[in-house]
């Protein structure tokens, strides 16, 4: 089991803190957007007398309430198609071992979600990578690449549109794309889709579920956590139009029993967050993404393209090694007594030399405290006895 | 993967409520008792302006708490080898993943919780059942029976003390069986503790924690869901003095992010719980288990031991198939337009055989609700066309 690339770090960050360093958090994807109101108020107006174990596919009355939240992004379903799981985290756990078997192989554009090595390793199967590139902003690799990696051993490709790490959203002919593979090869297209609301530009999301004729291959992973800023309620889905698929999923959920009884009702209740709650965060994270991507753009050496989607950047900084600039980020560094903490991102490849150079950035704080950040950044790369410029 | 013994009756149920038939649900360890004030308030008075992810462990002010909890049973922790879990469920999927690699063996007496099955096939390792007999009210096996089952491959014993499904409570002799087989083959000792609130006649609770020398050996999986009757918060925890386990173990919840919040405040809330709930808690399951037992008992060709412990028993009825009879009850046959859910105990054997005329009731429900629920079984086999009196 491999340790997570993003969290290895903390004990660095502990130190530093401890030192009275003040860290901006870059690293990890937990919003600070406040969670809407909606959710916090059903929890504390809860009226159980003994808070029970729901059905293991989810409490029936948010499953069919979601019908109507997928609708909205034209994805129609049946409240029976959505299971209902412990964080995005479990939909893809799941997924996996309901559709693969032992051996087995998925092909997944890199860089990748540094946990899908996680869940891969639990469930037995093993990932091929195919490389994108930062030059082309990650678009997908072209179909040439995917041929190469299909072995008969080949079941499934897993993306992640929009993309963590890489902020990117696929296209709809890059999405068609893989809809003639999927069909030629009869694989499952597993799609992380978990920052659906977070589309910029006016660019339209197109979910793997609005493919022809794909019921029986897409397998869509979903998650509350981001698009109402509430990672810790741990609620997921796992959905397909696919029986079988649904059948061995739920066996999967039957052994654990139930998701979290409390979280799944204020997801139900969530679904009822106004527009406007949105549109807010839409604009703020915008404006993240523009003030992150022009300043890290200004730096002399760095290079980030302009993400579309989620709220990730990936940049390109004059260094050696960026697992070594980010543990000393936080172990020899500060200016004013801050520092940032960023994830290095060779754990988002298959290969780790293929990122060395490379960092993943959240801009998941307001706008004061990034601007914090990338003045620490800038001066730290003037200063990093590893920086090559 | 398994489908869970428990709930693949379901449809059924579902069939027999359409009619309109009431059912009582023994099959389930989903108690009727009131989750404690002090939980419910914590949540209702919940202040926080984000969900957040806590910390892949758990939340430290939680795990700091609980050590004074298990300091009440004489098991001395210290806070960081308690590791916070998504329910008990989770705890034994990471500590079997954890402790043993692919291809590996648990032994475990049987009948045991038949997830344990669903687990150990997501882990990749096999169980090795060695009986224990309802004749014997399940007794722990006797020694011969372990040195028998124990091969090269053979990594932990697993029990689960008091017992579901048995409610067998294991004495201070067995449990130093236990530790002598440990220690002679150098095995992990899983011990599942979560019902140790429920052990009744002044018998007392001996932990595998308690055990001498075991410090390397023993994982002991927990979980707040029965002892608060608030099995909808998933919230566990996986308890080692093994560093090297707790290392491992960390690695597989880095992988899934987090436990649940809303779940953890409210179970570190639960350690305030006043003993007065928990005296009255245990006066209603030994009335319910006295009653639930004499009844059975008194019925002709029931055979019941009287367990110790947890909120189960297991008894052999005179019929030719318990998974025949327990969808009967629900497909055809009625009483007072009543009707009782049981588990068949097939399910909890390695070979389903063994239990073929034997259910585990969870004496779950009020007095008067057993009282019905134990007329309708009465009537039941006094009508079934498989009985075999």
């Amino acid at each position: 089991m491999p340790s997570s690339p993003i969290r290895k770090l903390v004990p660095f960050a502990d130190i530093a803190r401890s030192k009275g360093v003040h860290i901006y958090h870059l690293n990890i994807g937990q919003p600070d957007i406040p969670t809407p109101e909606t959710m916090l108020n059903t929890i504390r107006n809860i009226n159980l007398k003994v808070i029970e174990y729901s059905h293991s596919a989810g409490i029936e009355s948010y499953r069919k309430k979601l019908v109507g939240y997928y609708a909205k992004f034209n994805i129609n379903l049946n409240w029976e198609e959505i299971m209902i799981t412990t964080g995005g985290s479990e939909a893809i756990e799941i997924g996996m071992m309901s559709c693969l078997n032992p051996g087995d192989e998925i092909i997944v554009p890199e860089p990748y979600y540094a946990n899908y090595n996680g869940f891969s390793t639990q469930a037995n199967v093993n990932i091929k990578a195919i490389p994108s590139s930062i030059k082309t902003g990650f678009a997908l690799p072209p179909i040439s690449e995917f041929e190469n990696a299909i072995t008969p051993k080949t079941k499934a490709i897993l993306i992640c549109n929009p993309s963590n790490p890489t902020g990117y959203l696929y296209t709809r002919e890059e999405l068609e794309t893989l809809r003639k593979i999927v069909l030629k090869h009869d694989l499952y297209l597993f799609s992380d889709e978990v920052y659906r609301e977070f589309c910029y530009d006016g660019r339209e999301y197109i979910s793997s579920m609005h493919l022809e004729g794909l019921d029986q291959h897409v397998v869509m992973m979903d998650s509350v956590s981001k698009r109402y800023s509430a990672c810790g309620v741990r609620v997921g889905a796992l959905i397909s139009k696919n029986k079988e698929v649904l059948k061995a999923a739920l066996r999967f959920a039957q052994a654990r029993l139930s998701p979290p009884t409390l979280g799944q009702i204020a997801a139900e209740a969530a679904i009822d967050t106004p527009d406007s709650y949105f549109e807010e965060v839409h604009k703020e994270y915008v404006a993240r993404r523009d003030f992150v991507v022009d300043s890290l753009n200004k730096i002399e050496g760095v290079f980030c393209p302009k993400p579309r989607g989620a709220f990730y950047c990936m940049a390109e900084l004059p260094i050696d090694d960026a697992d070594y600039f980010c543990q000393w980020l936080l172990e020899s560094f500060s200016f004013n007594n801050q520092t940032v903490m960023l994830a290095p991102a060779s754990g988002f490849y298959s290969e780790p030399s293929l990122g060395k150079k490379e960092v993943r950035i959240a801009y998941v704080l307001n706008l004061e405290s990034l601007k914090n950040a990338m003045e620490c950044l800038e001066e730290a790369l003037k200063v990093y006895p590893g920086r090559t410029l």
